[in-house]
């Protein structure tokens, strides 16, 4: 974890990677010439299609198709976590069929940053079809850990690339723009089509003071406005927030304050592992206050591994240290980062609470700071947790208590400076619910865009362009993929529903066996209950519910007998008439029949 | 639903229940003389004992048992809602072994206001013990209503009675105290013990102008802290929210504004259907803006009903309508009022927004107010709700839009008063998850109190008092009872295990019928899965799961055969590490082995 490099400022250090120029024209500093010029927006040029795939009418599995002519490019391939309608679901990508079927159209895949819901479904995507990823340094770093768990390392070319570098996917062309967001290496992209040029923001924020230096480039944004965009693709995931997203130095203000109160104390800060900038402000504290740094939780330890591999991340010498040796400092000399600040119950920060850790006991003698909000869902998760270390005496920064967190998301007066920057003909509000998307659809009419020229799409919508209109044209197969373990896609709607079933009241199973030649029954009718009542306890309705399927099967005449299926729903509607009706619940009835 | 009391102060018509004198001794103008006077603290006094066995370190099933020698009353008696943990539980409410058990020395069940938390636990209760029941007029209309659905209506005696009364419950005294809330008839209470004045605020806040006139009597809380406090019991739910909480009538304002905002659309409003004086203000505007009001949802006619009947609802003639006649008007004619403001799934809002709803269609001409904040939990309930609603092209307003909802509960600066008006002895925060009693904790800090004199107790501590000291000096067995149909308390841990096991990767049912008498394998094995894979895509792994099984049965001894506990175990363990392997998913394996 040490690490020597030591120079003052934070650019990352790309050498690490061979930028890959991925164009053949030579790199231009001005605006590069366009059909536009020659081609006046009367004539008929070739159609270019947008189709989302993900991240429309969701938060997460980020994910967008373009295509003109024999051309395709994916803008984008990320996961979304399970809700609790997936019971047991681990992660949620998006249908690819439609790449699939046309996998020998696609160029290539850009991802704009190193977030999982842009990320997480490319190893998947990767297992089924070939094509070269291009992202900054920081994105592919992530990218290549994680097609080194699957084993697919090899399959396909990583690209770094950067900011005003081009990439050519046949008939488009996408050049890489610097925003900023919470994670390194943010870049939104400008899609050169014979249509027109389309902007897509990706995940954004305007940062005028970012940790690195790096600036949101606002001025290429308004270049291309006074040339003409398209159509804007924009991030809605704030749209409902009126005013700015607070600069993320603004945290380190209060870190700066947080470190002061929390004096003699051992400080724990949980936030999330990629955001590097927030752990760089947490690092300067550290040095500033003379305090040692520990890395806890397996993401955070990976994700500060490939920040310092890449440069993203500036440490002084020996600041970081082994959390093995911890215990050969006082409590005021150590800082700890750790992962769980959503209250994941796998987390570190999680099994310190609840007494679980194998390194580190929460006493009153901690000062732990929150860096995080919880994420729609997990609210439940993190007040448990931060009861569980306030029992421990530990004092806990949570909330807005202070300013210990900021969004790396635009707010409204962010996209509105956006719109007014690029002035699009066609405003596309992406990664959102339909309510974000309708706030980012009411700002865009407030900044005077025209309201047909406005489209709040799905996934699965065919959106097609020539540079004069822009409408929906049909659809392609689009939805939800599960994973669940190693399977992709084999848990449905009915396993779902089952799952669902079982866990609200449990199941009943009825067994009998029946000799097939003489239809007679050799035995049971015996009953096993899972999840319904603690059996023990309700001998008695056990006993009940035995003796009403032996009335039942008594009354069955031999015709009846011999005919299973009817048999099993017989039993099961009489089984379920008097579990009802005894406990007002509805278990799940399963009845089989041994052929002996 | 149509209400011919027309007159113009909202005073509860409370004639239509006697008010119960409880005290044989005359109803005291000034300040009762107390035992204080002739004993003072350095005697020998009876000790008190308060026993808190729920609301403590959870939200919900709010309930204390205050004991003084043979003497014991209870002060509310709540459910509390299930969480993710629990599926399949319909409510949780406390542990009531105690009472149970000390059944002989009850003296009564006070209830300081009608909400489920403090109320809906109650009918359970009475299935178990006896006691006079004492409430507000709103309270016990809604008790009234409770009992009457558990079929134990006429069990106990239910009285009404109102702030400043007074009920001897043996050896203690408890006057009834009027605070605000979010539900009409709310009070605190003052316990005279011989150990000294107890105070408990219920849920309150501080309103200066509620809907109804009534404030929340400061004097009296005042005149309490002049005359010494020894325990003052408060609210903690909004003790992490600095300031004051607004005034119910706040939201009428903002009402007003939206109303014209609506201009000639529907307006549909959901709300909690006991927030009466919610309910007030928008009857109130629409008799301002001549719209017809509509009420849906099972609990809000049902809680008009009641307001109504009390007098504690104020509704000019004709303007309730039948739901049913709602098409004789234009939409601007009309506001409907309806459950469903935390987006719960059976409700009458969230079925409009599926489309599910038999009398109501959401359209473009709809402006619908969500006048609520989404409780813990709900947030993912409530954001689809309203994604669904703005689909259908209606105007939603939600969330921190505008001022549509106000908190029933006080802010810090409340809780200060509180503290600033009764300066007690001791203090227990109550009403709350740790981190809200924490917080309170730090309130009474700043306010002077000694650490060592605020108690933060668990459910179940016995807290004794004789009034120079307070301490824990005990417990009873407290904790939750599920409620899952008409089972109380029969689904505990190991159901609960069972199924969210269940939910989580699904079941594999393996059926061997074996012939005891030979001891030979005459039927099966057969396999059974649900919830695990869709069968049909996954015929490979199931005949191969089958096979496995097969193959350990044919190497099973004859003796192992015979040791059916030890076979199922065998099965189990091969079948589970064959299912992960494959799957990487660990699925309930229930091994079933039957004699024939």
């Amino acid at each position: 974890m040490n690490n020597n490099n030591n120079h003052q400022n934070f650019q990352p250090n790309r050498k690490k990677y061979a930028v890959t120029r991925h164009t053949d024209q030579p790199p231009q500093k001005g605006i590069r010439p366009q059909k536009k010029t020659t081609r006046p927006r009367e004539q008929h040029r070739a159609p270019v299609r947008i189709i989302p795939l993900g991240g429309l009418n969701e938060i997460g599995k980020n994910m967008t198709v373009f295509e003109c002519s024999n051309d395709m490019f994916i803008l984008d391939c990320g996961l979304a976590f399970p809700d609790a309608e997936m019971p047991g679901v681990d992660i949620v990508i998006p249908d690819f069929s439609y790449v699939e079927h046309h996998k020998d159209k696609l160029r290539g895949i850009v991802i704009t940053h190193g977030h999982e819901d842009h990320i997480g479904g490319l190893a998947y995507l990767l297992k089924k079809v070939n094509a070269p990823v291009y992202g900054s340094a920081m994105t592919i770093g992530l990218i290549r850990h994680k097609l080194e768990e699957h084993g697919i390392l090899n399959k396909v070319p990583l690209n770094v690339t950067e900011p005003r570098k081009t990439i050519h996917m046949g008939c488009m062309t996408v050049e890489f723009i610097k925003v900023n967001h919470s994670i390194p290496g943010s870049m939104g992209v400008i899609i050169y089509t014979p249509a027109g040029i389309m902007v897509h923001t990706g995940d954004f924020k305007v940062d005028f003071s970012p940790v690195d230096g790096e600036r949101i480039d606002l001025g290429r944004f308004g270049e291309l406005g006074n040339r003409g965009v398209l159509a804007l693709m924009a991030d809605s995931t704030n749209a409902e927030r009126p005013g700015y997203t607070p600069s993320e130095s603004k945290v380190g203000t209060t870190f700066e304050k947080l470190f002061t109160k929390a004096r003699n104390r051992r400080i724990i800060i949980a936030t999330f592992s990629s955001n590097i900038h927030r752990i760089q402000q947490i690092i300067n504290m550290a040095a500033k206050t003379k305090r040692k740094v520990a890395v806890l939780g397996r993401s955070m330890v990976n994700v500060i591994a490939t920040a310092l591999e890449l440069g993203y991340l500036e440490v002084p010498k020996n600041i970081i240290i082994d959390i093995e040796t911890i215990h050969q400092y006082a409590p005021e000399q150590l800082v700890l980062i750790t992962t769980g600040s959503q209250g994941e119950p796998m987390s570190a920060l999680t099994r310190m609470a609840m007494h679980d850790h194998n390194k580190i006991e929460i006493t009153a003698m901690d000062f732990i700071i929150l860096s995080a909000n919880p994420i729609p869902g997990n609210e439940k998760h993190v007040t448990k947790v931060v009861n569980e270390l306030l029992k421990s005496g530990a004092e806990v920064i949570y909330e807005s208590m202070y300013d210990v967190h900021v969004s790396g998301h635009a707010c409204q007066e962010e996209l509105k400076l956006m719109l007014a920057l690029t002035r699009p003909k066609f405003y596309l509000p992406m990664h959102g619910e339909y309510k974000h998307l309708v706030k980012n659809r009411g700002l865009a009419l407030e900044m005077g865009i025209a309201k047909e020229n406005i489209l709040l799409a799905s996934i699965g919508d065919i959106l097609e362009t020539d540079g004069s209109y822009m409408r929906i044209v049909g659809q392609v197969p689009a939805g939800k993929t599960l994973v669940d373990g190693l399977g992709v896609g084999d848990v449905g709607s009915i396993v779902l529903r089952d799952r669902k079933h079982l866990s609200e009241d449990g199941l009943i199973i009825i067994i009998i066996g029946i000799q097939r030649s003489t239809n007679e029954i050799v035995s049971g009718p015996d009953i096993v209950s899972r999840g319904f009542v603690y059996v023990r306890e309700a001998e008695d309705l056990m006993v009940q519910a035995r003796h009403i399927m032996r009335c039942t099967l008594s009354e069955c005449t031999y015709a009846e007998l011999r005919e299973w299926a009817s048999l099993k729903l017989k039993l099961r509607d009489k089984m379920s008439e008097f579990i009802f009706e005894q406990t007002k619940r509805s278990p799940m009835i399963l009845p089989i029949i041994m052929e002996i």
